[in-house]
């Protein structure tokens, strides 16, 4: 299996460090970053790659540019871990659309253009016969995705339930568990790495509202947009708030769901007992799936980190190995 | 897709009654109880055999057994869902090899032939070229199986941790939310229905023994047996042992766990933090795998019931149909 990968950050690095060590059977034939690229038809030597990388601050020729190394390599499947642009979803919409367009199988982590561009996408890929998956968007390494697909296959999804941003859970279990203010746990969230400078992307939920659309687009083809989120962040809670939930055994986690019986696509800081499995501590992720057969099934785990997104995006290129097929 | 039931308890009639209902494109040809059996090649009216079955105790013609379902109907895909012998494994075990002989995929929920014959029914199935599933035997809704064959496709599995016996997991729920001793909590189990009125397989461990060999067999190949599992019921816990847990914000659970690594197979009672995503409350299960790039995750839901189970019996010959195709 031959690979192409656009995007040299955090995921990207991931990504390669776990190819390189785990030789899962994937050879990386191109790699840009945003300023270069390089190409090597029988696979790049990749802890080379990283090295220059680290050293010089590229990690190829500054003439070859992504979109060189998606048309001019040769690879079974695109790898795109861009940085989410959640306004536009480019240049990663543009990257995907090229590669589909070749017949290339895609694998990304970039919520953009799935939240933003799913239904041409994905019919761009079933028009050309190849797969476009994106399990590392949501929930980071639970297996969300192959979850809907495969595991609960003929049972209809009624509601989803999600804590799917690891920034607010912390936050939220911190007031909860020392009875800090907003601020303080979002100080503390900050010094953990946890809460960027700027942490409006995630307090407010857009971040929790992006992983819905996705959500929802890939198990009701909804064509649900941003815009249609009913959403509520997690910055105007007090510890008082906080204080009253724990004393009837509930706490509060901010809550993405959707339920089309309801027309319900809302994410809110929601009460919530603190037996329910959806009920997790820290920076991890759950999503509870109701569904008519199987009941409720709830997936948690780490929602976030260059290795577990590794995961996700390292078992899509295999999934796509095993049940595509390799070229002849 | 073509399929023939043998067994017709609560789960073929779960699988047979929402087969009827929700129309996935399943046509049943062939159905057997302990009594007798019904042959169809177009399909079988599913509703009229179930109120034969209801009405008279048999639901077919009594000169037809299982085996003849099983040589003589034209299917694609043998589901098996007689009851568990653990001693034996037969008859399943016998209708599963006499069904991949002839080249049919096998959908089982029974623990017996899994636990007892792994390893020679799978490389038989390799041999024909066929699947053997059993999603239902271990979880059963929770898309276990599918998490590990797909869903964390290139991780390690390093260990695993499960809550896989309902009436346990209440017994231990009741007498930490109430102070009931062992015996208190039983009888309620017995009353609703969680408990047989002989609990011996269930609180001894061995029901979550035997599913810990289908997990370990399936993940690790290792061809462990029931005799291999360290196992401590919880038919011998009081009410002080959970009273000391809950109060250092702990309970006690009964843990089913494989660490080949550190050579440990073993069924019993643990102390374990209450946040963690594994304490589920009442009849629910739980799995959690810990992986080298994924980390920890966890799946959590119902363990057993009829339509429950019918969802990983459907959702397995459905994932036969989309991935290995029907008979041209």
């Amino acid at each position: 299996m031959k690979a192409v990968l656009i995007g040299l950050g955090s995921v990207g690095r991931g990504v390669a460090e776990m190819i390189a060590t785990k030789n899962p059977g994937i050879a990386i034939t191109g790699i840009a970053d945003s300023k270069s690229g390089c190409i090597r038809d029988d696979g790049l030597d990749i802890t080379a790659v990283l090295e220059t990388k680290k050293r010089t601050g590229v990690c190829g020729d500054r003439s070859i540019g992504a979109i060189d190394v998606i048309e001019k390599a040769d690879y079974d499947v695109l790898v795109e871990v861009t940085p989410t642009n959640a306004l536009t979803g480019e240049p990663a919409i543009g990257y995907i659309r090229a590669a589909l367009a070749k017949k290339k199988h895609v694998v990304t982590s970039n919520k953009g253009p799935i939240a933003l561009a799913y239904q041409e996408l994905s019919a761009l890929a079933q028009t050309n016969r190849v797969a476009l998956r994106y399990e590392a968007t949501v929930g980071g390494a639970i297996p969300i995705m192959h979850a809907l697909e495969d595991g609960l296959l003929g049972n209809e999804i009624i509601a989803i339930y999600g804590v799917l941003n690891g920034t607010c859970n912390y936050i939220l279990t911190r007031m909860a568990a020392e009875g800090l203010t907003y601020e303080q746990a979002l100080m503390e969230a900050r010094e953990m790495g946890y809460a960027e400078a700027d942490p409006t992307y995630d307090v407010k939920g857009i971040d929790a509202a992006i992983k819905l659309v996705i959500l929802a687009n890939t198990i009701w083809g909804s064509g649900s947009q941003l815009t249609d989120i009913d959403l509520t962040g997690i910055d105007l809670l007090t510890p008082d708030a906080l204080r009253l939930a724990e004393e009837g055994d509930c706490t509060i986690r901010l809550i993405a769901e959707a339920i089309p019986g309801k027309k319900i696509l809302r994410v809110s800081p929601r009460l919530i007992e603190k037996s329910h499995p959806l009920v997790v501590e820290g920076t991890l992720n759950a999503l509870t799936l109701e569904t008519d057969m199987a009941k409720e099934i709830t997936l948690i785990g780490k929602g976030a980190g260059s290795v577990e997104t590794a995961s996700a995006i390292i078992g899509d290129i295999l999934y796509i190995r095993n049940h595509y097929g390799e070229r002849a």
